[in-house]
């Protein structure tokens, strides 16, 4: 059974206040990239890794795994404008791949991902297809609608991680839907598709890295997980 | 206008699975609850603190007081076995203070409520009878219903986090109702007795310390804000 990876590190770093995009950020003394592509590389079954990059930064980056002697085979691949568009270029890159791969779709700047998820995720996927990580949501969580809110009850909603695994021809299928702004995950792709989509448990501690106080937070849990 | 913080620690400690609960953990050199203690103490105007503890642990807390030179003047009252429970024993210990005064009911695992949100929500409650302090969630949500989910809209939702400030009258009337599971927070409490909710923004840094790896996170975060 094959396996993929699709790292998707788009994000153009406005978020952040500051010039270096987040995926580049050094944590841990690696590029907060690498520590990501490598949860995969790590994995026992060799596992092919596709990294989508907005044009700009195929440069840095490659200047980045020179400097930091990153050694991690993969492909890069240019992005597009949404998240959408970058994924659908991933994609595009595994039509080589054999059609009963299973391929990971993942956020660049989720490195907390555990390889017990990752493990389980193509697993599942290659049985029913799909396998999407969620975690339950600890916090109240309220409905509003323009100024008015109410309470609704959070056991009946869960947080949706990365990375959703998919069997290949099905999502590669299923990006070919036109592009919604509705689209804030792959789940949304596969399922808007009249597939089902089948949920995992997801690691609390994968988080994603979108603000400069998220950094120091990330240092804090490389120095607990790893 | 008379200030009151009611401060809920009445968490048994089972999810951090150590025998110390989370609230009495030493962080930054002092326990947890003396951090959200502080928070109000700082504030320039006088707010008065009413700390609810379980009765089995108000010996504890006055130990670490002792040992750890806390001096922030507060009331301690004995709590119930559940949140809305021990809620209510602290409102039951602010009738004494004036008709017009707010409330601001707040979790003992709370240390990063920012000084701005809390003089915000006493002003905002006192203006219009309440303000609850929520933010975006970042993360895509799906909706669980048995074995099927879908993702849902999630600019439509944002994450309720304490303190909670309201008119201490109306908050006093609210908590008159019988309990139900239901009551995750106090807003909930306050719109069932028929009123309506005010939200305000929050801080995101303002998470619930609920988990082991929170605690070294909590430390990060103290480094970073303080």
């Amino acid at each position: 059974l094959k396996k993929i990876a699709v790292i998707v590190a788009g994000g153009s770093g406005n978020r952040m206040l500051l010039q270096t995009p987040k995926q580049f950020m050094i944590i841990h003394g690696k590029p907060l990239l690498f520590h990501t592509l490598n949860v995969f590389a790590r994995i026992n079954d060799s596992v092919s890794i596709v990294l989508v990059l907005p044009e700009k930064h195929i440069e840095l980056w490659r200047q980045l795994c020179e400097e930091h002697k990153i050694t991690i085979a993969h492909t890069i691949v240019s992005g597009g404008p949404t998240r959408f568009h970058s994924v659908k270029s991933g994609l595009k890159e595994c039509d080589k791949f054999p059609d009963d791969s299973v391929v990971a779709i993942h956020d660049g700047v989720r490195p907390f991902v555990s390889e017990e998820v990752i493990k389980n995720g193509f697993e599942i996927a290659a049985r029913k297809g799909s396998a999407i990580p969620v975690v339950p949501i600890i916090e109240t969580i309220r409905e509003v609608s323009g100024s008015l809110s109410k309470t609704v009850p959070r056991e009946k909603y869960c947080l949706v991680q990365t990375p959703q695994f998919f069997h290949l021809p099905q999502i590669i299928d299923a990006y070919r839907i036109p592009y919604s702004e509705t689209f804030t995950d792959d789940a949304a792709v596969f399922e808007t598709s009249g597939r089902q989509v089948h949920l995992i448990d997801g690691n609390r501690e994968n988080v994603k890295i979108t603000q400069p106080s998220d950094i120091l937070m990330a240092e804090t849990l490389f120095e607990i997980l790893k």
